[in-house]
């Protein structure tokens, strides 16, 4: 029922034109955990070298779909209904990786946070949290 | 002191290169109080005929940003803290309006709020709020 | 279908108990826009001679709730699933004012914003959104 | 320069009178991390036999309090800016534990998350997060 990693960067490189030549990765995939990792350069750049808030938002947002579909499987469907991010640390122009977790998964509703990471570092650049909305019928 | 809706224009389409060739065009400007417009192509656009979220997102981070700088003048060191976003209705793949309104501009901190449009449409499609740390001595 | 102001009061009396005394009084309400007054004493105070962040989200929290209820009736089971709070300016220790307004209304969520006040005062002193989830069958 | 777990419950229990007899207990404090106990009682309910959302909005901001106060010992100014809560289960009228934990500790702002339970359930009832506004000169 679930998707695999490979059918989840699948669907989001088809389905998203800014997502097509992204390059992202899943480097964890447990059911209702995953970790998504994105090359940055300089299109993704702000002023003082470092990554514009909406490619840390693009991420995380897929971060967070990745791990309710590897919870319900394929549910194109499933939207997200408001998302909260807090920047924490200034980031370097590198890459970055989404470690993303589930915190609840009802029948309506599916709620979880992400900590963002410039890959190499401790410290997270950013937290966020987001809910999203699941259709009628889709999980038992 | 204030910057000017051009400015503030080519302000933001030097220093982020998503932005460069977006289009963006301010439709009010009064101190605390703007209005923009961003053209939406099928570059924006997600599964189901609709506006990405990022895109959303990015579209209310400018808005907010031009909102500050239209009260405190050019401090390009004003960063955003945090955004929280509720995505209220799906948007058809159209041009966007953001009204973007402080409602509190303090020494250290500028918070405000914005309504995201389907131009044409009357209620809106997302409601942003979002925190900015303004450094210190920007503003007397 | 909606309740009247007298009823949404009695409501939250009989079912909160940290509410039974408050001495809530509606001023305004419309369908999806209501103006909740709360008295104010030294029980509700925090250091600084302010009011303590608990009293405004509570505050808040029932206006919320009574702009949902302006619209759908009488559904006591209509949740709070987040509610966002911005504390903008530090109230004196007076009586608040809270006006809650629906953004949007659809048949499983409802989003609305609220901004509380103190009052006499012209800018507000707190900046609330809030999402309710709706259970089936009870907005057609 | 840190405040002890005994100085803590005393700094809230003489400053916030809806405070005073709550019977608050910290189980854990470490630099950035502890555990806050709340009896409840019915006077903390609401229908349906669940806790109230101001109940919860309340504990967990004395929680990410403590754990600022952990880390910068006693700034009675460092003053809550924004605070974002998630229902996610309903509790039982029963007594909470919040564990709140910083993510961010700056020169200016802390921000931290809290997670509430239940005791004795596995499973969050709430996720919040949470940041400060800490004066000038408070942190080297």
């Amino acid at each position: 029922m679930s998707v695999t990693p490979d059918e989840f960067i699948a669907l989001v490189e088809e389905g998203l034109p800014q997502t097509a030549d992204a390059g992202l990765r899943v480097e964890q995939w447990q059911p209702g955990a995953i970790r998504l990792v994105m090359p940055i350069d300089h299109r993704h750049g702000r002023p003082g070298g470092t990554v514009s808030g909406p490619t840390l938002f693009a991420l995380a947002d897929l971060a967070l779909y990745g791990a309710v579909l590897s919870r319900i499987g394929r549910v194109e469907l499933a939207v997200t209904i408001s998302m909260t991010i807090n920047f924490l640390r200034r980031p370097a122009l590198t890459d970055l990786a989404a470690d993303a977790k589930l915190l609840k998964l009802g029948k309506r509703l599916a709620y979880g946070e992400i900590h963002l990471y410039s890959i190499g570092e401790p410290d997270p650049i950013a937290h966020v949290t987001g809910t999203y909305s699941i259709p009628p019928n889709e999980v038992s």
